[in-house]
């Protein structure tokens, strides 16, 4: 089976199959009136003039065509909503106040303890989907709203069945998203690096671990011990750090070799060079900032000292519950000052890089993944630009119309 | 024809038929497990319990359900767009370097004044589509981009053309949105005054007058003088203030007995002073705050001062090409401290009054149109926290489905 993509009004695409960094970041391929040629899910070749000959043609309307979005960061199985904080905070009240009232991560930890398997399932099935339709291919999810075994297990097991509907998936061991209220803090760290990080890695459920380093939360001494163990069970290691403050979150990410360091609102020069230094991507999430009305981070620092930025949802019923990825793209081009360009590398190739995929999806190469976006837009500005209404007509995975009316 | 929707898992609406300000703006009606009663396009009755017989029974699946949203100032017929202005912007070029390479406003007047009538109105009525998907029912939409007779009734016919489509939308001429390239300021003004306004209102095109006032644009001597000829021919008055300066315009609003004063991002305690004692609704537009990345405006301190608040897109080529009312509401939440509560009142009832429509529109009571969303969402809480992706179910105009896919 061969299927020609035709009647591209703009293909947007970064190039390559590692994260890209400095000025190579927005240093994509932009193509007018192109075509893709997919032969087995794969992209067989990209061009422009003349089409080649497929089994079928489908007519992308003259529209911007880019690679399938990547969104590398999310929490995506949990149970409940948390809407009710919100209230409770345009109407006044500290975080004190609402964790007073049974508020923050711990309720979403009762509701996820709580919750059965199949419920979290179909919640999360359903938001996938939502995500699919607003462009995004592939998806990281974290787990970390158990922070016992068996919920924990039982978030990842999740995914697992999630892959059914989206095989690039990348699943995220993060017990160490909180301390649970019934355990001490060193009890529930021995608890991480001996019972459950070999008992998750046994069972070959996650293929990342991650670390919420960060003031209040794990130290960057707690952080490493739990990283350099997951890392002797093959777990990669990832951190959320530098959201609140600075605590040596970047330093470790280094140290431990992690693939990625996240949040990154609060970080500073010293901290941008240990991840330059590291060979770490740094994943901003914007949204978060939009919703928490919290410093952005400093993104152009980041593209100018040569890290590789990428951009996630964050997607969690706390902090953000934002589902689009191109909402934040486009606070990342707002609000951190990245051009159009490096955006769609941080939201696709990066984003990719981040969870170890970058050799197949992110880009629109011969050899990749047929996982592309046909959008409601002339152009790769216009994307960004016409913000706040989903903008994509036909998202395809492999080849196939997973959302919108194809176009034969 | 009678129809009944029932499986309201939460109704939440403002009350009456003027706007409310004050404690009344949050101080809305909510219903568990509600009914509504449609007979002829009207709202027949709305309680809880067993719900009346009906010609036809439209299950409303348990979800939240509201007004339809009224959204009281876009700009939605132009020529073109200007997502290049945006990638010139975060390639740190100024505001004046973008107007050197052709770009601002002057450039939309160019388009819209190019584009065919026909041409205008396609693109106008698409966007009024995607506005419903979101659950906007109701919408004023200005002229402005012509800056000539000509021009400026090229807009206003295609408005009159769009009441086909949508018959509550209110039309709004702003001829003095700009001063033309081509003519004297003075001279401009009198065209406005002695030609413009007595045409247009003439030939019946518009319901109500715009002014944008404020520094470099209209001073409020100039917008009294138009807005006092535009209601000498039965124009109703409007004002853009306080977006870029306080230079007089909430005054002038109150002077002039305007429905409405817009924007008032930098409006200070004498300028909300001058609005409660007019008797002017306050329209603040969030996504243009985000968008510019320009301040918010004191949206608690009009709502102590017992000013009536409506939230409304601005939509726009320009300063924020964004559709939909949701996330401005959400925005209106998180940065101007609005209550879920008070932000319906604002994008209903309020909406509606500023632009003469709360008779008929803006709540769900008996004798209003039966212009409603089912909304997938538990509860208004969480139709304002879940932002980023659309919400809507669907989206019912007079009674009849106009979006979405119908559960009976």
């Amino acid at each position: 089976m061969k299927r020609i993509f035709t009647n591209i009004g703009e293909l947007a695409t970064s190039q390559g199959r590692t994260a890209l960094c400095g000025k190579a970041q927005g240093n994509i391929k932009r193509l007018q009136s192109a075509w893709i040629l997919e032969k087995n899910c794969m992209i067989d070749s990209v061009g422009t003039g003349s089409p080649p000959a497929a089994d079928k043609v489908i007519d992308c309307g003259g529209k911007l065509v880019t690679p399938g979005l990547v969104d590398c960061h999310t929490h995506l199985v949990f149970g409940g909503w948390r809407e009710k904080e919100l209230a409770m905070k345009l109407a006044g009240k500290s975080y004190l106040e609402i964790l007073a009232a049974g508020g923050g991560i711990l309720s979403t930890v009762r509701e996820t303890r709580a919750a059965s398997e199949d419920a979290l399932y179909e919640k999360a099935s359903r938001l996938l989907s939502e995500a699919m339709s607003y462009g995004t291919t592939a998806m990281e999810i974290k787990s970390g709203y158990g922070l016992d075994l068996s919920t924990e297990q039982k978030q990842l097991r999740v995914i697992k069945r999630l892959k059914e509907q989206n095989s690039d998936l990348a699943a995220t061991f993060l017990g160490a998203h909180a301390f649970p209220p019934e355990m001490e803090r060193e009890a529930y760290m021995d608890f991480l690096c001996e019972t459950a990080i070999p008992a998750i890695a046994a069972d070959g459920l996650a293929e990342y671990c991650d670390v919420f380093c960060d003031e209040g939360v794990f130290t960057a001494a707690q952080a490493e011990r739990i990283l350099l163990c997951g890392k002797r069970f093959g777990l990669i290691p990832k951190l959320h750090a530098d959201e609140i403050r600075e605590i040596g979150g970047t330093e470790t990410a280094a140290k431990v070799g992690a693939i990625s360091c996240d949040h990154l609102s609060e970080t500073g020069v010293a901290g941008i060079r240990a991840l330059k230094d590291g060979g770490v991507i740094a994943v901003m999430l914007p949204a978060t900032s939009f919703y928490l009305q919290k410093p952005y981070g400093n993104f152009r620092g980041m593209i100018d000292a040569g890290v590789p930025v990428a951009v996630a949802t964050d997607m969690n019923p706390g902090s953000t519950p934002n589902l689009s990825l191109p909402f934040a793209m486009t606070a990342a081009c707002l609000y951190g000052r990245l051009t159009p360009e490096e955006v769609l590398t941080a939201a696709t190739l990066n984003g990719a890089a981040a969870i170890g995929m970058a050799n197949r999806l992110g880009t629109l190469e011969s050899g990749k993944q047929a996982d592309l976006v046909v959008w409601d837009a002339d152009n790769l500005e216009q994307l960004i630009y016409r913000y706040g209404t989903n903008r994509t007509l036909r998202v395809y995975k492999r080849g196939v119309c997973q959302f919108g009316k194809e176009r034969v």
